[in-house]
């Protein structure tokens, strides 16, 4: 089974914010970007099936690939509670700090821990392997696919925020006889 | 600082047989295999150090890409000791069995062990990144580049083999304030 991962394309948040669960709206450069990344995609099988984040900034790049787009609340990025919406300068300095240091285990107020995340994409990504697919291409987030590298490669959940994980970026996946084996990362 | 690892292209051996340490020569595709890295490769700096196993296999390529290559043997691939150009269907059953199930720590004969690897291109990189060099090139071999992923990640070093390492493949990375930042994996 092939998984192909592929992260939303630049979105038109004002540099500085703090954004998991909001709805931001992508940049005006969508179009562009999207063909880029249609350049890196081998062509797709007849029943490849195709999985978002509901969030718009997945799914629209979803829908441009497939008219039948499955969305998935585990696919949904980081949930920063109280932080969705604020700028990083207006946030409680040392609460920052104190998630800055301790994120794996920390949630933000009324938010998510990173350890919060890999549980859910991990069950995800169970579930997808049990599908049998032959073909499967999940859109998502920054910190679901690292929060998924985690979980295949039973990293640190720390040591996952060495992958850089561009914006419209490609990763692959082989599943076959219970192992996982990452063709490429962030090409 | 930018390190780019490079694998050797594909090698003429035939198909079955043990080789790590043997010097095995190219195939003939490899003026074809060398242009296409080439276009994957980015414009590199005037002060940019080329390293190199000394296998021809690698050494090759990096005289390719430059007239001053360093040649170090903590970029030699696996020790296969007495299997060394044997084939896999030659080798003892059992003690080929052993070995594969237990290759993190167990020798071929005479041989060394992933964890012997691991420690010697451990060594290297932790060399390499004290050079303080803007930009290195490393060709090596599919074994230490899942050595050096395992040093880099503190992987279990079984789960190194997670990662697919193509002949010609190029992957790259970023060392900063002692954060290694991995761009991308076998582009």
């Amino acid at each position: 089974m092939d998984i192909y991962l592929i992260r939303h394309t630049q979105t038109a948040a004002a540099k500085g914010l703090c954004y998991g669960r909001s709805d931001i709206a992508l940049a005006d450069s969508f179009a562009r970007e999207m063909e880029a990344l249609r350049q890196k995609l081998p062509e797709l099988a007849e029943d490849c099936r195709f999985y978002s984040s509901a969030l718009s900034r997945c799914k629209r790049l979803a829908d441009s690939l497939s008219d039948e787009v499955v969305t998935d609340e585990r696919l949904l990025e980081l949930d920063f509670g109280d932080w969705e919406g604020m700028f990083f300068d207006d946030i409680d300095a040392e609460a920052l700090n104190l998630w800055t240091r301790h994120f794996v285990d920390v949630p933000p107020p009324n938010g998510e821990s990173f350890t919060d995340l890999c549980r859910r994409a991990g069950s995800f990504w169970q579930e997808l392997i049990k599908t049998e697919l032959s073909q499967a291409v999940v859109v998502t987030h920054a910190g679901v696919i690292r929060a998924l590298l985690t979980h295949i490669l039973k990293l640190s959940p720390a040591a996952a925020f060495q992958f850089r994980v561009d914006h419209g970026s490609l990763h692959k996946f082989q599943y076959s006889h219970q192992y996982t084996y990452i063709h490429y990362l962030n090409l």
